[in-house]
């Protein structure tokens, strides 16, 4: 059952209302996270409160809670959804006071949370991708509700009969709408180095590890579009979706052949949600 | 009195309740005006609407209302306000089916707009501005609710005393936080281009008339904030406030002298509205 909160208030989301003085109506003032769960817990739960927290700082929203209550409510709503596996998304916005862009002096916020059914991830799982040009903003590394050049590329690639939007920055491949992605060429794991350009991708980090962890170098350098097409694998990582290797980017077609690292990859990645929740 | 409107309920503004089926909620999903007016009428709301509806065209999000029965709907709220002055805002957001970014297939939208007290604006106001980095988005032609970066702005120049945050993108003057930005040098004023790093602000264009009215020549260039510095007159235009001169930006000072022709422009906008409303 899907089960929202709202400032302490617990109720189906459909029953959530939120009034003109959440700053997210008007400006996306606030930061989000989501993470994947089944009945045994969420995965990298950590990782993501951290990132959560570390959001709202860069933007100084206050916290009403800090990551030791913020955790165990995370998890008894987990539960009382009884879903068998779920997508738990929270977000952290400014109370408004007055419709002014200021937000000075303001120290009161408001914390949704919506825990909701999510299909299992597979390692199998591919993926058809477009490129889309990446005119975002330099916070990508914070996890903001900004996200309206991420709704007109994933609208694009939608409607293009794409899972996911490739967005190419003066040339560069930055990341996806709402994906890290990494390609690999002659044994090699290339992926956009950390920056203000990407998200700091939880799947994103533990990908690395597991490249590393398997033999595979792993070089975190820029890339064009043109490389991309010229990959042998590419990997997009998500919260949700874990790691799912492209079928096809802008119609280029990729096999995967024996011994497939990315492969490889995403079925440790996979295993180790299943061992983990 | 404040007065409210959500998809054809009229309250008070405190009475709204908006649920996640809006997508202004996770992704800042809408575009969004506001004018200034007074008993007499709405000032500029044709320019207002038009804006409104070409932004609504540009993200694709669906219009309940064409201009010609979104203008006596604004107006007939404004008469049950009953405010002297006051500022009419109104934004349109993309209804929320499931929360996935990709919009495709959403043929429902969400209309609010609310009718706030408005201070009078005067052609004396002065302004004090301090420069932020502007690491926007390239869609600020379109007046969205993704205005984060414009929120960060304004609290850095609010916390140090301050009315604006003027933007400045590698090195170049674009706008400010929610107003645009013109200098006077030698007669000249210059301001910069239309394109995808400002708004087409209404009194902007409104400023550059006046300005051609009165024999100054008007130069759309990009300059940078050496020059900003060096100007003459530094004048930040805005639907609410018209035009404000600059006292200062970063702590350097602009003095009005006799025949000033930032006052004369800002006169000559404010005797506009007067003669409007």
């Amino acid at each position: 059952m899907s089960i929202a909160y709202y400032n302490g208030r617990i109720s189906r989301p459909e029953e959530v209302t939120i009034s003109l003085n959440d700053r997210c109506v008007f400006f996306g003032d606030g930061v989000y996270d989501a993470a994947i769960g089944t009945t045994r817990g969420i995965h990298q739960l950590d990782e993501h409160v951290e990132r959560f927290i570390r959001g709202a700082k860069q933007l100084a929203i206050p916290l009403p809670y800090e990551a030791a209550s913020l955790k165990p409510l995370l998890i008894s709503l987990t539960k009382q959804s009884e879903e068998a596996v779920y997508m738990v998304y929270f977000q952290l916005t400014r109370r408004l006071e007055k419709r002014l862009h200021s937000a000075k002096g303001i120290i009161a916020s408001n914390l949704l949370i919506t825990v909701t059914p999510c299909a299992m991830p597979t390692p199998d799982e591919r993926v058809i991708l477009f490129s889309y040009p990446d005119k975002r903003y330099s916070y990508c590394n914070i996890k903001t509700l900004n996200l309206l050049p991420s709704v007109l590329a994933s609208t694009y690639a939608d409607e293009k009969g794409g899972n996911e939007a490739v967005f190419v920055r003066d040339g560069i491949v930055t990341e996806c709408a709402h994906s890290n992605l990494s390609l690999i060429k002659n044994g090699t794991l290339y992926t956009h180095p950390e920056s203000d350009k990407i998200l700091s991708g939880i799947t994103r980090k533990h990908l690395l590890i597991k490249a590393r962890e398997v033999g595979i170098p792993v070089v975190e350098k820029r890339f064009g579009l043109g490389e991309l097409y010229m990959a042998d694998e590419v990997i997009i990582t998500s919260s949700t979706r874990l790691a799912r290797l492209a079928a096809q980017v802008d119609g280029i077609r990729y096999e995967i052949k024996e011994g497939s690292i990315g492969k490889q990859i995403a079925e440790k990645l996979f295993c180790e949600f299943v061992e983990n929740v």
